[in-house]
């Protein structure tokens, strides 16, 4: 009898393809970051702006946390505002928060911003994920986007928000135009997350850090379709798709029919009872990043907790609930990624 | 033969009991505040702190929505951060938002925290009470304070916080020193919320503004006992008590072994759900404070479905999911409190 022995696959890609993997996969939401201080070192001599649209630079941070640590993913370094730029809103970072001069609140404003080829517009983006395969080929890389929803928001209110007061008036009187804006990111996120797969991305992930402004009814009916088309446009690169939202499980039956293999949760979500709720899902989570900044028993017991709960998920790739504080001891990151590649599931 | 009646209960109270009201109760959290013309007609003349501190402006800016509106309850002007001034931490209002100087982050700043007799030394909170009573006996009073968790909260970080990075960092390294401080907090709470029945509230409630920030375990082994200790403690008054907490459905289970009759939710929350899942409590909310920055007809629409959504509920109290917003339009309110009273449920 001959066997055909395929060569296995990465355990960031085993899992969510739903295959058992060789050891849990780990990586961390903003693991190129603030923390590191060769990302601040960096950061020293370059504006974010800079890093995220020089192919050299976004490599090399890119790299930083996976030279330091026994990662299972990279992502390549980038924000989920980058593409509206060219769209026609470029976001200002230089004062911490990204602001947009002119918020784009009124019809003849969102109908200026336009779709445009990321190959052409965003080719820098393409060119460093090219550099960071060349440099480590054996990690698989993440592309990522902004939700329709989060961009949108972001869009309107110019900035982050207490209330997002702009948004949601707008989408409470004009939901016409909201839904218009919507389709029209869900267009652009879907070529910007083609773009990076075809560039050498092996999955891709999508941020949904504002999905809990909405109640869960006006989610599922207006940020669940863009989802969708995004997913569908997606499809055919048959590379795996994360979704990661903010907020507790009310949008779970929703994010669940997005048709993203693996939810990623934040960390005032129960996970085990999320492994319940979505069983046919590879889950992905969910640490409370402030964790990291406490004592090593408290990060070890609480780690073993997640994977606990992840044991009861279809599969489970360990992160934080939210991108990891600046704050954090890059030692903590080192005894995070130990005890969850050491951690067994009870028999 | 011959029938007792007993004075019918005013809407608001009868709906906290469970009773079936004679119309739909209805008040707006914040809804003393700046929306109102004349309320910031006051604060040209008063600090914030001031207002709370001095019984005629509480009492003044207390009734201002009730001469405007026909609600169907007034909730006395005051703060949750007010009761923490005589204990040892008096925050400062004059920047807008809340600041401490010196946050409470180490076990000796802790340990002068000192619980302290209401009657003496937050005597003017029971006075300005006294004076909205004698003002307007007919309308059902609320008497409220924040939940340990929150003030806890305010204490470590000495302010809102993005992350709460101090506050959760203490809790992960030394919970003994945070679980020491929320039973303080659950003693000075309780006290506060008997001072203000005692002074003439018929209800109180208690804010847990920061609920969400937990992991609905740590929300149930460390927010929920204190707050089941202030419940028990009230239990002897026999006023309603309700709990408001930030955040979706996850902690919902926990929020129903508190005590509370009453639980109010945000607008994040499936309101018709939470009907389900908590079938033995009253509930409270839940409209996006946002909605009343929209169209009329948007307004309207979306009220009338928290109230079918209410009607599944044991019994149901209208308001907001949130403090109501500065930028709210004053007649938005009268629209809103028109509709809530004239939406009949469905036979």
């Amino acid at each position: 009898m001959t066997t055909t022995t395929r060569p296995a696959l990465p355990p960031f890609l085993a899992a969510l393809r739903g295959q058992t993997p060789s050891r849990r996969p780990v990586w961390i939401m903003r693991q190129a970051g603030r923390y590191l201080p060769e990302y601040r070192a960096v950061r020293e001599r370059a504006s974010f702006h800079t890093l995220c649209t020089t192919p050299d630079l976004a490599c090399e941070v890119t790299l930083q946390p996976l030279r330091r640590y026994d990662l299972d993913a990279g992502i390549i370094f980038s924000d989920i505002l980058t593409p509206l730029a060219p769209m026609g809103a470029a976001f200002d970072f230089s004062q911490g928060a990204p602001r947009l001069a002119a918020p784009l609140r009124h019809e003849h404003d969102l109908a200026r911003l336009r779709v445009v080829e990321p190959l052409e517009e965003l080719a820098f983006v393409g060119e460093a994920i090219e550099l960071v395969r060349r440099a480590r080929p054996e990690i698989p890389l993440i592309g990522f986007a902004g939700a329709p929803l989060t961009l949108a928001a972001y869009l309107v209110e110019g900035g982050g928000s207490q209330d997002f007061r702009h948004f949601k008036t707008l989408l409470y009187s004009r939901p016409d135009l909201v839904c218009s804006l919507l389709a029209t990111l869900a267009d652009q996120v879907a070529r910007h997350l083609a773009m990076q797969v075809e560039a050498g991305c092996a999955a891709v992930q999508i941020f949904d850090s504002w999905a809990s402004i909405l109640h869960p009814s006006d989610y599922r009916r207006l940020a669940l379709p863009p989802l969708q088309t995004i997913m569908t446009a997606l499809a055919p690169l048959q590379v795996p798709r994360i979704l990661f939202s903010r907020g507790g499980s009310d949008n779970l039956a929703a994010l669940r029919e997005s048709g993203a293999e693996c939810l990623a949760l934040d960390w005032t979500c129960d996970l085990g009872a999320a492994a319940i709720a979505a069983p046919d899902h590879v889950l992905q989570g969910n640490l409370d990043p402030v964790v990291l900044c406490g004592d090593a028993s408290e990060i070890a017991r609480r780690a073993r907790a997640v994977c606990r709960a992840g044991d009861r998920a279809r599969a489970h790739v360990f992160n934080l609930g939210h991108g990891i504080l600046p704050a954090t001891p890059p030692e903590a990151v080192s005894l995070l990624v130990e005890t969850v590649h050491a951690h067994q599931p009870e028999a």
